[in-house]
């Protein structure tokens, strides 16, 4: 009996070597490296991970550190991925060894007041601690050479392995594709989110949509499945068009194609403005555009993009004549009982999502995804551990 | 036959000769001056006023033309009046001879896609024109040795007559109180409507007004009637405490009595973030501070002062983590419909009213009622015809 005991001790607390991708400080590529992943502490789950999106956010934290709040190196990237739990710490009750699961940067405990509002999906368990790039305790779980990697926002999906809070894991159904789910963790949910949860956009409306990387086809997909009867998607990259249409979208505008400002055109367009105009670029600029490119009858603009150092400023005459500003994060959805219920309809085929994957990579090949992903070349880079 | 027909022509034609404040131009005090007021054109309506409010607005675009959009001098100021129609031009059917009225700078013709809309209280019918002093043809229906004197927002109410047109008057109840409901033709309908019908205060939410003008009071008053729980009041004058207690206050706070900003004591205050804010001030910073002192889960702002030229600052991140920027241009209403609603509820005794008049004057005293308001000696003061 004692020696089953601690060979179930000594089991569970193996540390686990495998590779990832691991970010040694700002502007610099990726680095492949053997990393150590920690056993699950109490109430952790350890998930073998199967395939991670390549989102612009972690780009951004890597290449545009300048633009973003100050984030310890080294750290492991990747917040979109899917995998199968390999193990679970003391305590752990709502997800099993062998589970599909998705890592959730976005928490829901269930007991916190704003788990239990019907009016935000903020959870903020753990937060400053996964913000921070540590877990519940003020550590990671991954080292390398012997280093603490900091975990980007708890999660680090560009690894073999990673061990997440158990409120920030959610499991899927056994059969889902992780390949293509893994799109569920992070640029799918927020701009389909943000059009049918944040902006509630209406059947029968006009939407504009800037920014046709994977969030704002997603928006234009929400818009799409709401019922709007004209979605503008609006790029500079005019290759983004053919797709777009895809996923839902009627008309196109290039901006650069115009010497008006874009939401003058919008405005021109639609009869003085859109109902719902979704940002999903990241940047100052085009948030003003797209608050200014909203009908000033009830027009509602919904920011999705990430920023966190940079301002908005606007004109309050765009606000007190009737225009509304609303922001979206994660696609306003209750991560934990909301990503399993996407994966189904995914499975169910009422939500498009292998469209999104345009390259499907390695995870030696991460760096080469990010520079798809910046020469416009890919909508989503599907990292196959 | 003849004669009686050029009776009523001559009589419908007639010049009314009467005393009006002119704003000769920006910076300088109103001048009480004796105008001729031309009778009403096709679908216009002549107006005998009874009684002024003297709104903050009236102030700012002579004494603050820097912070406005130009307007065009000499003009007469004053947009919240009540009278009694005098006369009418062809074609006018919703008012007749005799009845009380309140005149509206924001119209509702009941006809175009804006009126039409549930969404929106922004009839913009002779919009362009009557922001620029003029009338449906272009002209105003004021002179003043030989000039045209513009008629502020198309309503100029510092007159003993004025005319407007069809669509920007409503008929009120026959026993309503003209030096009372002359509020409902600006401030308290504006800062009530914020509260009920663009911030949809709910039932036992918590509540922060900033500034405690007419505008701001009745915001809070809203707040009461919506069946807030917690209605904190901020001014930097600690005078207007007392009053908004009256109005439905629960709480004070003034930002000279604290050495953190607003928004971090509001925060302090409510274990994160007040559920709405309402901004009745015209600040941008006061703006940017009543947005941070939201709630992230789900806050929302309504900015309600009104500011044309300065640019509002923002931090992108305060919208994407949950609140709501959202504004308000006469608090909502539907002008022509709700008014008369409104002075039914303040006759039933439903809407405090009475309360909101801290000083009747007459025309002549119109400056004095400006000093009244800079030096926060006034709520409102009203000018009794």
């Amino acid at each position: 009996m004692e020696a089953i005991l601690k060979y179930k001790v000594s089991w569970k607390l193996r540390v686990i070597k495998c590779k990832a991708a691991v970010a040694w400080e700002a502007g610099k590529p990726l680095s492949i490296e053997e990393v150590e992943v920690a056993p699950p502490k109490a109430n952790e789950v350890r998930i073998k991970l199967a395939a991670s999106g390549v989102c612009h956010s972690d780009w951004s934290y890597l290449y545009e550190a300048d633009k973003m709040s100050p984030r310890p190196f080294p750290l492991v990237l990747g917040h979109e991925g899917a995998g199968v739990v390999e193990s679970v710490g003391s305590g752990v009750t709502k997800v099993s060894k062998g589970d599909k699961v998705i890592p959730l940067f976005l928490p829901q405990c269930g007991e916190c007041e704003r788990c239990l509002s019907p009016k935000t999906n903020l959870c903020t368990k753990n937060w400053q601690n996964t913000q921070q790039g540590v877990l519940a305790d003020g550590t990671s779980r991954i080292t390398c050479r012997n280093q603490q990697v900091y975990q980007f926002i708890g999660i680090s999906t560009f690894s073999e392995y990673t061990v997440v809070p158990e409120d920030n894991v959610t499991k899927i159904h056994p059969d889902a594709p992780l390949d293509k789910v893994c799109l569920l963790g992070c640029g799918v949910s927020t701009g389909y989110g943000a059009a049918v949860n944040t902006g509630k956009v209406e059947a029968g409306s006009t939407c504009a949509v800037f920014g046709l990387g994977a969030v704002g086809l997603a928006a234009v997909l929400g818009c799409r499945d709401a019922g709007a009867a004209r979605i503008i998607a609006i790029d500079i990259n005019p290759e983004k068009f053919e797709i777009a249409k895809t996923f839902g979208a009627t008309e196109f505008v290039n901006p650069k194609d115009n010497s008006k400002p874009i939401q003058e055109v919008l405005r021109e367009l639609t009869n003085g403005g859109v109902d719902f105009s979704l940002e999903c670029v990241g940047n100052v600029a085009v948030m003003r555009a797209a608050l200014e490119a909203c009908s000033p009858a009830g027009g509602i603009c919904v920011i999705v993009g990430w920023i966190e150092v940079e301002e908005l400023t606007l004109a309050p005459l765009d606000i007190l004549l009737g225009r509304t500003l609303k922001g979206t994060y994660f696609g306003g959805w209750k991560s934990v009982e909301a990503v399993p219920r996407l994966v189904q309809e995914y499975m169910s085929g009422r939500l498009l999502l292998d469209e999104f994957v345009t390259q499907t990579l390695t995870l030696d090949q991460v760096n080469q995804a990010f520079d798809l992903m910046v020469c416009g070349k890919s909508i989503r880079s599907v990292i196959k551990m």
